[in-house]
């Protein structure tokens, strides 16, 4: 066993405990290993995009591979053990990179919709593949951009699927089933009719589409993207939803990039558990009604501060949607 | 108002939220405000110890003031406030500033022990004092060590109390309450028999104490040490309690030092919250039953990484463990 998850009785939240291997399995440094030509260096492919034969473009545009050092494996067995009074499950799961295009220097805001709408598809598909495997409770979404100290540059997500349903989802669900039981409403619908009524932390508002500072950010720049219709799993969602979550994402992290100078940052896929793992559904049965799928946007996650478990930014989120906003307008001229 | 807590509805977290001031409120560089002679940089002393005239000790042992920029006030009136559909509470509470020694080079690892005793037992007054105000429901005590890019490096601690809960405190007191009502024991005296028992991830056992790194530990290395004898709070500690942790405290840094070299770390004190506000024992009515005072060290806090609220380390906390106490038996020859 590589790895194990681990729960802490106190607290009663999970670590994952991965002693270091002697090789850690990071790729070679040199040669991109995500670039085209270079697939010789990862590990065989999983999934990816090509053109039909006869358009002109070539090779692939989207490709999955499993990650070198895996903190989730599809190759382990599901074990739950008592150690003592203590709780360990095996690390039964996936860890998939997405090499979201060929062009090592893509960024979303100078990407093509097309290819951002091709990255979308791609988590779409693996999470549903994913979910397949009734091992898996829960399927995780992360694309981090700039990361301090990062070796590789070449734009990737990264996709963890565990046997676990992880802390900050937990607590999501159990929020949204609280909210719900009282107000008999999603919390995640009423918080996009506040923010458009308020309108004073509201970013940008799609067909399909409302992103907006939430009110309690926990960075000084913090973004939520929260689809109009309820839905509470993504692997749901539908072209035309696609084609406008690619545009917004293009222009939200064009405003990052205006208004605070490309910052790093981290969007984080919040979806619903797997609901066709038997005791989830049993455990969560209302979450088709209670949760609503979304994303995250936090720049600078590692500069978050926080006492005792509450966040801690010397930033207002209304302060912090101006900016934001009058970025935007920099380059709108105005008729 | 200087500043507000404000409640994230879809995860239930609380984040505070203060705006810059236009001069953060910082001490003055150059001259330490915190050694003896500068007394008059900091605002007025909240309470000292001196020795009794005609101890040949002169001058403040201990020393508490005021944090100069605030994360929480006592001048501040106590507001809960929906603003739509969203909570806020006002930042009523105290930032509170240990200086641990007249000693600008003072560490736990090279402290008299009575010195490290009265430090304790400042902690025990100002916790016993600040939970008087029945507008306060949670104080943590915190004593930061080696923090990277910290101005202030005489020793001292921050002592926070908050018109909430926070987050942390809130998870233990729930799982402590679930464990309760399932086992009819408390979490936190099954794990000091467990640990004790195996042994692999114990420290050191005193006659009141027990220490080990937790058998989920979020970082490399992390400590617990916790009372032998059940209490919630830790403002009921004795004589005897708190001779035994000055030595076990000193003990313990000293095993950091030798076993890993001076690294960064803090010390946190989680304690039952404020019994005496009525709301707060209504909603935990167990907690004196439930709830085990304790301490928790956790070395580099800030190299701590996760994903999606699941803490990751790549070392074993047994590993851990046996690096610590190889540590210890260095300097001590065998007889």
């Amino acid at each position: 066993m590589r790895g194990e998850l681990r729960k802490d009785p106190a607290t009663g939240k999970w670590v994952l405990v991965r002693p270091r291997a002697s090789n850690n399995g990071d790729f070679d440094q040199g040669a991109c290993p995500f670039c085209p030509g270079n697939e010789h260096l990862t590990p065989p492919e999983i999934a990816a995009y090509r053109p039909p034969a006869g358009e002109s473009r070539t090779g692939w545009e989207v490709r999955v591979i499993p990650e070198r050092d895996p903190y989730f494996l599809i190759e382990e067995d599901l074990v739950r053990e008592g150690i003592g009074m203590f709780d360990r499950i095996s690390t039964r799961g996936a860890s998939e990179i997405v090499v979201e295009s060929p062009d090592h220097g893509m960024t979303l805001e100078s990407a093509d919709e097309a290819q951002i709408e091709r990255v979308l598809w791609m988590y779409r598909d693996r999470v549903k593949d994913l979910k397949r495997d009734l091992k898996i409770r829960n399927v995780v979404v992360t694309r981090r951009h700039g990361k301090p100290g990062s070796r590789i540059q070449h734009p990737y997500s990264r996709i963890l699927a565990a046997p676990i349903v992880f802390d900050d989802l937990r607590a999501e669900l159990t929020q949204a089933r609280e909210y719900y039981a009282y107000k008999r409403r999603c919390v995640f619908c009423d918080t996009i009719r506040e923010e458009v009524t308020i309108g004073d932390r509201l970013i940008q508002l799609t067909s399909h589409f409302a992103a907006f500072v939430p009110y309690a950010a926990r960075v000084p720049f913090e973004l939520r993207v929260l689809p109009r219709r309820h839905a509470s799993a993504f692997e749901g969602i539908g072209p035309d939803e696609v084609a406008d979550l690619a545009r917004l994402l293009k222009s939200l992290c064009g405003l990052l990039v205006k208004g605070i100078g490309d910052p790093s940052y981290e969007i984080t896929l919040h979806t619903a558990p797997n609901l066709a793992v038997k005791i989830v559904q049993g455990e969560w049965d209302t979450i088709e009604r209670d949760y609503h799928w979304h994303l995250e946007i936090l720049v600078d996650p590692e500069q978050a501060s926080g006492v005792s478990g509450i966040a801690v930014t010397d930033m207002l989120p209304e302060e912090a949607a101006r900016i934001l906003r009058e970025a935007g307008s920099l380059d709108t001229p105005r008729g």
